[in-house]
C-alpha cells in the first residue's frame, strides 16, 4: 500500500517527514489536518493520533507511527537508501544531537498548543506570544551555529557533504525564523547549510510554503 | 578511559542517560553541575556543551555527546547488551516514539530555563508557574496511558516484557510527576509500568532522589 502522512503545509514536524520521504524517493499520500482550524483534535484524528498532534505516518495496516524523529528512524531502516544517518556512531550521536537541539529543545515551544496555553490561560498579549516563539526559535539555532562552527565534522552540510537528519531539523527551524522574522545575520554556517538544503530537490519540494494549501504569505 | 557524565540529581535527562549506563553495566563518573546555582553557564560548561544544558557524556577524547536520546541511541550502538530497543523496525518506532511524547513534547517545557523566562519576561507567579509544570507533566502522560492502553505491543513495560528506552523516559516523567504533585490515579498503566521499571536494581540507583547531592524530600 502507499503510505499515508498525515501533516499541514505549516506544521514543520510534518515538513521533517515530507522532506525524509521524498529525499528517499518514497511515494505517499498527504492528508492534510487543518492546524489553524484545529482539526488534530477531531475524534477521526485522535483516532490516529491520540496525542493530537502532526505528523502521523500511516506505513501498513498497523497502529499509525507518530513523533517525526522517531519516524525519520524508521525510514531509515527500513530504506536506508539514500542514507540520512552517517555510519560510523560517534557520527550518528552528532546528527541525532543536532537534529534533537531542535526537535525536542526548541520546535515543541512554539506548537499550537503552546500559544493556546500562552494565550489563554497565562493571558498573554500577541507581542508578548511573539516574542516567546521568537526567542526559543532563536535560540535552538544560536547553539546550532555555535556547534558548526567549532566543531571540525562540519562539512557542505551540519555533518559532512551529504545531508542528515540534522539538516532537515536545521531546515524546519530555519522556516521558524522566517515565520517569526527572526534575524539569521549572525549565524552564517546555519544560513550556508540551510541555502545548501535548499539545493535539493526534496528538500525543496516538502518546504511549507510548497505544500498544498499553503498561503502565498506565511501567517504567525 | 572511564566514560564522564555531567549531570545533576533533579535532571530528569540526566537521570535517563545514568539509567541506561548503569542498565547496560558500564563504568563512568558523574561531576554534577548545579542547574539550582545555574553552574551549567559558567563558561568552564558552556565549553562541555555550548547549550548549557545537561547532561553531557565524555566517551573518548573527541567532543562530548548531547542531547539524552541521542546518548541513549550511542550507547544502544555501542554496547548493545541487554538492548534498549526492540530488534524490529516497528516495534523501534513505537518505542522511539514513546520515548519523544517524553523527550520532546513535555520534558523541555519544565526545564530550568523556562521557567526563568516564565518568571523574567512574562512575569509569572509561582502559582502559575506550577500549574504550567503541572500541566504539561501531565499531559505528556495522557498521552502515554492511551497509547499503552489501547496498543496490543504494551507489556509488563511499555513495550513487551523488557525494559526500553521508552520505560527510561516514562520513568523519568513520572519523576516530573511527584516533583510537581501530579496526581497519577488516572493512569493505571503508567503507575504499573513505573512500578516495574522501579524493580530494576539500575532504574533505581539511578533515581534522582538517590543520586549524590539530592536533598530527602525534593523540591520544585
Amino acid at each position: 500500500m502507499t503510505m499515508k502522512l498525515y501533516g499541514f503545509w505549516r506544521s514543520l514536524a510534518s515538513f521533517r517527514v515530507r522532506a525524509a520521504l521524498m529525499y528517499k524517493g518514497l511515494a505517499f499520500d498527504e492528508i492534510p489536518i487543518d492546524l489553524m482550524r484545529g482539526v488534530q483534535h477531531e475524534p477521526e484524528y485522535r483516532a490516529i493520533n491520540p496525542q493530537s498532534v502532526l505528523p502521523a505516518l500511516i506505513v501498513d495496516d498497523g497502529a499509525p507511527l507518530f513523533e517525526s524523529l522517531a519516524i525519520l528512524e524508521y525510514l531509515e531502516e527500513t530504506h536506508p537508501a539514500p542514507p540520512l544517518l552517517p555510519t560510523d556512531a560517534r557520527g550518528r550521536a552528532r546528527v541525532r544531537g543536532l537534529a534533537m537541539i531542535v526537535a525536542c529543545d526548541a520546535h515543541p515551544l512554539i506548537v499550537p498548543r503552546i500559544r493556546r496555553y500562552l494565550e489563554q490561560e497565562m493571558h498573554q498579549d500577541e507581542p508578548a506570544r511573539n516574542r516567546w516563539l521568537s526567542h526559543w526559535t532563536r535560540e535552538a539555532l544560536v547553539v546550532l551555529e555555535s556547534h558548526l562552527s567549532s566543531e571540525r565534522e562540519t562539512g557542505r552540510f551540519c555533518h559532512g557533504d551529504t545531508p542528515s537528519m540534522a539538516d532537515i531539523c536545521l531546515a524546519s527551524q530555519v522556516f521558524a525564523a522566517r515565520f517569526f522574522k527572526v534575524d539569521l545575520s549572525a549565524m552564517p554556517r546555519v544560513q550556508r547549510v540551510f541555502d545548501a538544503c535548499m539545493t535539493i530537490d526534496a528538500f525543496d519540494r516538502a518546504q511549507p510554503l510548497k505544500t498544498a494549501g499553503a498561503p502565498s504569505e506565511p501567517m504567525h
